[in-house]
């Protein structure tokens, strides 16, 4: 049976399964499947059913089986029926179970993995599922033999990762289920108390951007891919495509300045302060533990427009350091530096121009990694020599404020180059904004920022939290960037068709990070996170009151009261009570017989159990006033 | 030559400008092209680079030409060069420019497209590039015709918007541009303006949902796609799926219903009322000018919880009474029926079990065609016998309140389906609920109510605006479903493993017909909307103050005041104020040598032109308070 041939044929696999199915064309084989009646197979809601017993199929072609001595049961088998006038015979073309294998090949994507027709067919000899199962295996073993180890509970923690999505794609042990349950890799959900620390930290955020002046934009989730082609350098291979279903190429936006410089050219704006904040997509390797996902907000806020040199700049460093304190993360460092520097070193270091870009990039890994390493980088892979690579490790050992400058700009050899003397001249401006800001305590001037971006042309800087003082560490040491940025004064000429520039300066500041944070500091503190907003519950205390409760509310409702009621004919009051204590509702509004009859709604406070009757009129006055400092 | 054999044997269409290139295996044909130098080819930064002069070619192949007399250049072309131990000769292949043509045939999903070597070739044969321009040119007749016609406008502005979209494609006649300048079809960007009516609508449906108690969530923009697959029946078509990239199979979600019984189901929670507010996609025939697009936000409340009936039905409807009102968007009517009604209904009439399904979404066109059309439909297309159709015809008509309801409960036939008499009981009680909360004004029982999707179960319900009553209509005509939902018991059960089901029941608000509505009617308004809530500009009338700008305004934001300042040196007073007459500024700190020495701040009122000093100390007090009520 040729595969290969099947699928130049038309062919295709199973979107539910991985199995290959679909009917052939010229008559000469059919295919069946999962609904395959076509010639194309739909997602086969089949796929899902019940396997069948071994060896049997059901009506749509499915042949279930056990992985003998295993009890895992395996998705779908399907089988080839010739055309009714040759003799019909049963030809098992795969046995794929869900798994890693499966999905790569499954969907158009899979088309140059399938188009080997090797793949399918050693796919087959070996048994994916036996393969995979192994594979699993072997990662609990990793898994073991690093807790046994008291390896970096990090290490740990990243192959549990690992060990749970094997486990995850491999559909569990549970045998009957219908669906990988799961948000897609990278990625999670917010659950409301999670929401409500967002919030939190969303309303600093926006608060902030607000005081400064910053208007609103919004941007489509995706781009035309070309609009995001040759913007980020080695990342572009972290890029989510759409899949070309017909029409335009789209990609997930991978930042938020590339659509924001797009939307300047686009509408013709040389000036505009404006924030945003949104999710964008990298395709990176997630460690959800560290915060980093591929699905992340950005909170960007930039400047755009022709103006007297750093002091948008400076502002910018404000606004970092303004919602860095608000958030009460601990104690912080800005670092910065300018490119203009940096490629003003590398020349007078000996660095040749075509490896500006290359040497920088080594630079960037020095949060990260020793010089010892980076230096090694530089020389055995990147080809620089030894001497330009210790000059280089001289300057990027530098950081300091407004005398390292100075003394930077009497440097012999630094002074002479008109890029670093350049960067070194709006970098002492910088600092004396800053210093007028009351904000230099917390900045450091670093030669040994690099930033990874291809788009910066000036300032840049990041931000990072420095680990708490326990443990009788000497000096602070970083925990992660938690905010960067710089100035990118090409972007936008990128996209306009005359290529005029719009100068542009911003920041934006990783939220993932510091979520993560104040999630755990939440979690630690017992905190009680209310979800809901709700001031009163309108409850009965005798049955057959549910009208009377509906009409009560919608009256509170209209008043912009916030209330809730529960959804039950004739709900117990300690069930109602207690529904109070649980979600945090601070009021109870009690009707009865003997209220209705007398005009007034019982309140109950639920902290004191005090309990006022209030006239009807006013009951919504006295829930405003009781609530009024949460 | 062969072009469908070059592609079978690796060449590939160019993905920057479409054009057929790569290299051809075992040593036939090499086919050069921009940057064609691998079996695969880069997206070809060379394809933005300027035409060439009429039949030469650059250093990467590309070879430009201006079609004769348009002025319109054409992108790239490339020629195919035989190995060396041939003949050397040059065949143009294909001189396809950016556009329709060109963008589907591009990229992996093109395949099938490119497959058919007729595609490609014929396309070669009459010029794609004339072919568009043949295209523009009768669309912008059509426009013509239209407008001669005085046609309905909005039939005009769709055309108009076609027209558009057709020439944007084509890249206009600049000549001359890197990028085609746009948003992907079908969404755009907010501006500042926008967003600012965007917040207003979105703070009165939050604030809607917060006063009945709801938690919010978040989920993913993307879903692994077999979530999504088997909700949304014919629907399905328009999701949007992500290029497999190795790993899972994506699609961007679909609407906001299907993740979140995802979540329910992942979590095990069996009983939340939240809120989600988030941006969903759709290929969607697009129709901007309407409010309708590819990426759109929902905005949806759900009760999901094994609850006493109707009473949480009954609180959807009265939310969408509640942000209805609350917006002032005119008159509106909320249509309600029931899915088991329906089906009662069409197993009275007659109509078989199997075409339950299709005949619901014939009658689910009713709000769009006239009846003698679906009849039509019902009867032709899908075989439902003419009998049958008009009973359907019969019911379908009915439309009013509780009076209806008890009618229907009378009738002979409907009264005697057990399905029916379930829904008719509920409907009653709903409307008994809905009458205590004051709105079955509003609110109309209509047999002809169907909705599209599949997964309802119970009540269904849609929200419409009623035209103005201007030009004398008679009875009011809808004009468009801003808001929609009802009750869906079985989708929790589809995804959790041992088929528990949570019923569920919620409605989705409409966001971006009602933004269309509130945009027009400010623009129509002349009401000046601010995008910034800047308190204050801190501005001087002398020169060399800049360092006591940026101290004061420092002074300012740590106090928590919005405040702004121009980022010049020495900006004239003349050009701060009229600053703040454009974008809305009520106020003014003034410093200048004087006021520095008296220790004092001018603070000028912008509309009133009032100024008085102001002691340093006391200034954010003043500005406080002069800015609280705005």
């Amino acid at each position: 049976m040729d595969v290969m041939q099947l699928q130049q044929d038309g062919a295709e696999l199973c979107s539910a399964c991985g199995v290959i199915c679909g009917a052939v064309g010229a008559g000469r084989l059919r295919i069946q499947g999962a609904g395959g009646n076509g010639s194309h197979l739909q997602p086969a809601e089949g796929c899902s059913s019940q396997p069948q017993p071994v060896g049997s199929t059901d009506s749509a072609g499915h042949w279930g089986r056990l992985r003998p001595g295993s009890g895992v049961r395996e998705r779908c088998v399907l089988y080839i029926k010739p055309e009714p006038n040759r003799s019909r015979s049963r030809v098992v073309l795969g046995a794929l179970r869900r798994g890693p294998a499966a999905m790569a090949m499954r969907g158009p994507g899979g088309a140059a993995l399938r188009r080997r027709s090797g793949g399918l067919a050693a796919a087959r000899r070996r048994g994916p599922a036996m393969a995979e199962d192994a594979a699993v295996r072997a990662q609990a073993e990793v898994v073991r033999r690093l807790k046994h180890d008291k390896a970096d509970p990090d290490e740990i923690a990243k192959e549990v990762a690992k060990l749970l999505e094997m486990k995850a794609q491999l559909g569990g042990d549970e045998g009957k289920h219908k669906f990988v349950l799961k948000t897609p890799k990278g990625t999670r959900d917010y659950s409301p108390k999670q929401m409500a620390i967002r919030e939190r930290v969303f309303n600093a955020i926006i608060s902030c951007f607000k005081r400064h002046g910053a208007e609103v934009i919004d941007t489509p989730v995706f781009e035309l891919k070309e609009t995001l082609t040759g913007k980020y350098g080695e990342d572009s291979k972290l890029i989510y495509d759409l899949k070309d279903q017909g029409g335009e190429l789209l990609s997930l936006r991978y930042d938020l300045t590339v659509p924001f410089a797009r939307y300047l050219a686009m509408n013709k704006i040389t000036n505009i302060k404006r924030y945003h904040i949104a999710k964008v997509y990298r395709r990176d390797n997630p460690a959800m533990t560290r915060g980093r996902y591929r699905e992340f907000y950005q909170c960007d806020f930039d400047i755009a427009g022709q103006f007297d040199p750093m002091i948008p700049d400076a502002e910018c460093l404000k606004i970092v350091h303004e919602i860095l304190s608000d958030l009460q993360l601990g104690d912080f460092l800005v670092k910065v530096n300018d490119r203009r520097i940096l490629d003003g070193m590398f020349a007078v270091c000996g660095v040749p121009d075509s490896k500006f870009r290359t040497i920088c990039s080594s630079v960037d890994k020095l949060d990260k990694v020793p010089w010892e390493e980076v230096r090694s980088e530089m020389v055995g892979e990147k080809g620089l020599s030894p001497e330009a690579a210790d000059h280089i490790g001289e300057y990027v050992q530098l950081h300091g404020g407004l005398e390292l400058i100075e003394q930077l700009l009497q440097d012999p050899k630094l002074s002479q180059n008109k890029l670093a003397k350049e960067g070194l001249g709006d970098m002492k401006l910088l600092f004396e904004y800053l210093t007028l800001f009351g904000i230099t305590g917390k900045i450091s001037f670093d030669l040994s920022l690099a930033r990874g971006l291809d788009y910066y042309t000036g300032v840049i800087f990041e931000a990072v939290l420095l680990q708490q003082e326990n443990e009788h560490v000497e000096e602070p040491v970083s925990v992660g960037s938690v905010a960067g940025g710089g100035r990118y004064d090409g972007l936008v000429g990128m996209f306009d068709p005359k290529g005029r520039k719009v100068p542009c300066v911003g920041v934006s500041i990783g939220i993932e990070r510091i979520f993560s944070i104040l999630e755990q500091r939440v979690e630690a503190s017992e905190e009680k996170i209310r979800t809901t907003e709700t001031q009163v519950l309108v409850a009965s205390a005798q049955k057959k009151l549910l009208e009377e409760r509906l009409k009560l509310i919608a009256e509170l409702w209209d008043a912009g009261i916030k209330a809730e009621v529960l959804y039950k004919k004739n709900p117990k009051l300690l069930n109602q009570l207690q529904y109070c204590e649980d979600t945090g509702i601070p009021l109870v509004a009690i009707v009865g017989e003997q209220e209705l009859k007398d005009g007034v709604v019982k309140l109950r406070v639920v902290a004191t159990r005090e309990e006022v009757n209030v006239r009807r009129e006013s009951l919504v006055e006295e829930i405003k006033m009781r609530t009024s400092c949460p």
